[in-house]
This record gives C-alpha cells, structure tokens and sequence, in this order.
C-alpha cells in the first residue's frame, strides 16, 4: 500500500513537473511572440511590395482528389429518427461525400416521411454535379453486427462509420478523411479508447479497458471506436466472413462491444494501432449504452474474451495525435 | 497593388484574431486548470486507496513488435568522417533499429579506423542479444541518385533515410516508426517542405517550392524530406528500376532535388500525402546545399521539371501533423 502511494506520489511530482515547464514555456511563448511582432514590422517596413507578393502563394488545388473517390457515411441508426434527420441534414453539406448507408434495424421499415425527408435534403446539398446516393440496409435481425455487415459494390474504398447522434464539423471529417488516405489500412477516428493490464491479478492476464480520462490520464491509446472512425471497406467483409463467428455471437448476444471487435480485427490486420485525430464532437443524443451503469467492465470483458479468442493481446498502443497545423502557432 | 494590400491586411486581421483567441483561450486554460486541480484534490481525498490503484495500470508491452521487425538506416555521407561517427554512435543506442546501411560515393573505400570504430559502437551498444548489422554500400559514379538504389535481401520494411549531420532523440525515432507502422505506404518525416501555384505566371502552371518559414506561415505541407524520414523498401526499388530515367539523369546532372523526386515517387504512388511528425531536431553540420545561395529557385525548377516528366502534379498538400499526446495537456 505504501509502495503504492509513492509510486503515485511519483507520478503526480512528474505531472506537476511538466506544469512548470508549461508555466515556464508560456513565458518563452511570449518572447517570441515580441520577436515575431517586431521582425513581422521590420520585414513589413523594408520590403512591403515583396512580402505582400505572399498572397499569390496559393496552395494548388489537389488535382488528384478529382479522380479519386470519396467516402461512403455507414450510419447505424435505432428509432431515433430525429436525429438521423438532423445527422443526415448535416453531413449532406461535406465535400467528399459520396454514398450514405443507413443500418436499419427496427423491425418496420424506414417511413414515407423519413425517405422523403432524406430525399429532399440530399437533394438540396447536391450541388455542382455531384450525386448522393441513400441506401438503407435492411436487417431483420437485430444484431450490433449489422452496424459492420458486408456492402456489396461499394463504390469508395473508404467507410467513414458514424452514430447518428454525433456530429463533426466538415472540416473535421475532411481532416480525419486526409489523414485516413494516407494511412487507408488502419482506423482512423475521433474517440480514443485505451487497454491494459491489471497487474493485480498476478500472472493472469487479465486485461482493463480504459475510457477517455484513461487515454488523458495516459496520453496512450490503443482503439478508436467506430461511433465515428473511418477505415478501409475491406475490414466489413473480413468482420462479416472471417472474424471467429463466436465473436459474432459474443456481440450479438451481449448487445454490446461490436466496436471492440472491430478494433481486434483490423489491429490482427496491420500489426499496428489505430489513429487518433482531433476534432470537435457534438454529441446531440445521450442515450447510448456507455452512459448506462457497469459500462466499463463490460467492455473489460469483452476485451478479455475477444483476447481468448485471438490466442494473443493484438491491439498496438501508441501516443500519437494527429492535428491540424493550421492551428498550431508554436512548433 | 491595392487589391493586393487588402488581401494582405485581411489576413492579418485573420491572425491577430486567432492570437486573441489564444489569449482568451489561455485564461480559459488557467481556469480549468484550478477546477483540475481541485478535482484532484477531492477525488483524492474521498477515494484515496482506489485512486492510487492507478498505478497498477500500466499499458501492456506491445507484444507483436516483439515478432515485428525494426527499421534499417540508411544514411549517405560525404567525407564527413566525424559527423558520420557522431551520428552512428548515437542511433545505434535507438531500440527498433536492425541494421544501418552507409551509402559511400567517395573515390576512396572506408577507411580500416572508421569501420573498426563503427563496429566498436556497433558491438558496445548491442545489448540483449540484438545483432545490428553494418554494411557499406560502395558506389563508383558520385550521384545523388546512390541514396536511394535498391538494397537487395534488406531484412526490414521500414527505412529511416537520415543525413549524417542529423541528430533525433531516440524516442522523436521511435515516434515516427509508430507513424509509419500504421501508415506504411506514404513518406513519414520531420521536416515538411510546400509547393504551390504561382498565380503570376497567368494561365501556365508554374510551381514554386517553399521552405520552413512557407510551411510555418501557411500550416500545409506537401513533401517531407529524405533527410530524415521513413519510408517503405520497395520505394527504393520503384526509385533505381520505375521511375523514369530522365529523373534521375536530372538528379544527377545537377546534384541536387532526389529528396523531391523521391516525393513525387510516393505521392504518384499513393494519391496521399506525406506525413509531417513533431521531431526535436539537432543539426550537427552547416554545410549543407540548403545553405547556399539560389537554393529556393533551383528546387522550383526541380519541382516544375518533375512535374513536366509526370504530365501531372501528384504531390498532394495537407496540414496534418503527428504530434506526442503525452506532451499535451490541453485538448
């Protein structure tokens, strides 16, 4: 016990440390910030016309992304039409966008009024030539593996899976998307979630799955969860024909941890973690499963029986962040 | 010239805005960091013995990495002697490293005191029953395109393409390689470089290259350098045996620009972008071309040449930005 103290009394002397250095840095920041002011005037003041040249310096429209193809939105829905509609309303507007894909599971199918909702409002957002398209995937069984089913003829390469009741802004799905192009074999997502091992259980390994203020407390990660990542479409068909059926059922059956066992999948895959990126979530429903009582060690075990069934821990833990430059000022 | 102005003054306006928003920001920091601490304190206090039980979480080893392979280094010099000994001795200490590959153009072999010198740091720093293997690869022609010949029977995936004069802590190395695991197709780098269109020129498609201070003013980047970057063996193959030979004939006429030429490999290759990761770097020599006068107009000539040879511009621009989440507080 006290061995455990001082260990976290370590900790805390090691967190308050680096404080300082932020304490201490914001004080450099402000130099530079004098410096910068001053050579900004200086540059400004001897060679005005030159500088102002700056201006033409646009950064080329990437040719590329004319012929590559966009996203697909796989949105899982459950008789929540509001916020489908709000959800729906709002992505319509992101360039990049391609198809949308409503997993519905509710045993009637999608309303006249809701179709013609969609309709209407893809239609509205379909400017310059380009053409939305809005499936509904029917299920009749109401299984978390729907979410993941495999989409025949999918025309982009990315999935960008995404609850109805979470909203990014454009530009964050851009970003995530940008990110996702250069790193199309792993996940690529918003909401990092982080595993370890609980050494308190001797030998035994016996995993703990760890929320947001684990990842803050951390700084590591080893998941992003599908409530609003994007990976490759490939993962849907090896998620629906070559993940153990015992996982399958596992999810099916706890209604729970579909997003664990995407995150095994496709870390088996690459051998690597996921990626974390920033961006500004609004979450305009609360009703999901997490916020329910004894969330956590359900996922907990869900980790530890998804490791049973994989023979080995295949999740990969990391620190990394990727954020956006544009708004980072002190490099 | 007045349009101009106004443009530029706008701009200003933009920044100074996002400097207010820093400093309004900074107060808002402040607050939560008293509401933090004083979470702290009260968690503490009311559940001290489970808090500190923290502790025990600690993320479990990577246990793939362990069947996963490192990384090979692969440095060019140039009668440099004791950089090339300072900068072995130190990344020969970075865990993940698997062998180190010396690209030699100079009219004379490598002398019996330099190799018997390597080996020693070589052998001093394999601890633990890990071998790094060390070998020369001795070039006739001096050409700028030796860097990037294709190395048969390399053992790993990953090449960390590094200058002699660069210096990166061990843990800025391992960083990146955690980029690039999960990212294996694109250029993983340090040190970011743009290009854009230059609207003067009127209807033609004139590029021009920028350096650091373009990167730092406009947040995107389209290229990282060689010079200290990771990036996937069989680039070094599609670089000596696919690329068009009239680059490399350009690369070697003008001893310069196969970092660029590199750029245009992956990105023709991939569609994406690079990507740039924080990295603290320690320039050990000054004598690099980058220093000499001219330098900024004759990579632009590169890029507009490289750009006729491909009929297209493939290099695609981003702002992402792979940062540490350990060192970050605020998010």
């Amino acid at each position: 016990m006290r061995g455990s103290f001082f260990v976290f009394k370590r900790r805390m002397v090691q967190r308050l440390r680096q404080l300082a250095i932020f304490v201490i840095g914001s004080a450099k920041v402000k130099l530079l910030l004098c410096c910068c002011f001053a050579f900004t005037l200086l540059v400004l003041a001897s060679r005005a016309p030159a500088f102002m040249g700056w201006e033409h310096q646009t950064v080329p429209p990437d040719r590329s992304s004319v012929h590559r193809k966009g996203y697909t939105i796989l949105m899982n829905t459950w008789k929540r039409n509001d916020l489908l509609k709000k959800s729906i309303s709002h992505y319509t507007k992101c360039a990049g966008l391609d198809s949308i894909h409503i997993v519905w599971s509710e045993p009637d199918p999608p309303s006249d009024s809701l179709t013609n909702f969609l309709n209407h409002v893809i239609k509205s957002n379909s400017r310059g030539g380009r053409q939305i398209e809005l499936k509904y995937d029917i299920n009749k069984e109401d299984s978390l593996n729907n979410r993941f089913k495999e989409i025949k003829g999918l025309k982009t390469d990315a999935v960008f899976s995404i609850d109805d009741d979470v909203i990014f802004p454009c530009s964050s799905v851009e970003f995530a998307f940008n990110v996702w192009r250069s790193a199309p074999d792993t996940m690529v997502g918003y909401v990092p979630r982080v595993h370890w091992l609980d050494q308190s259980k001797g030998n035994m390994d016996h995993y703990i799955y760890g929320g947001w203020w684990s990842v803050w407390w951390m700084g590591t990660y080893s998941m992003v969860l599908s409530k609003a990542a994007f990976f490759h479409k490939k993962y849907l068909s090896l998620y629906t024909n070559e993940m153990p059926a015992s996982i399958r059922d596992y999810v099916t059956k706890n209604r729970n941890c579909e997003d664990i066992a995407m995150s095994f999948l496709v870390a088996n895959a690459t051998g690597a973690s996921p990626i974390w990126v920033k961006g500004d979530i609004n979450e305009i429903g609360s009703t999901g499963i997490s916020s329910l009582g004894g969330h956590s060690e359900k996922r907990s075990e869900c980790v530890n029986r998804f490791v049973a069934e994989y023979g080995r821990m295949p999740l990969v833990s990391t620190s990394v962040k990727a954020v956006d430059s544009r708004g980072v000022w002190f490099w």
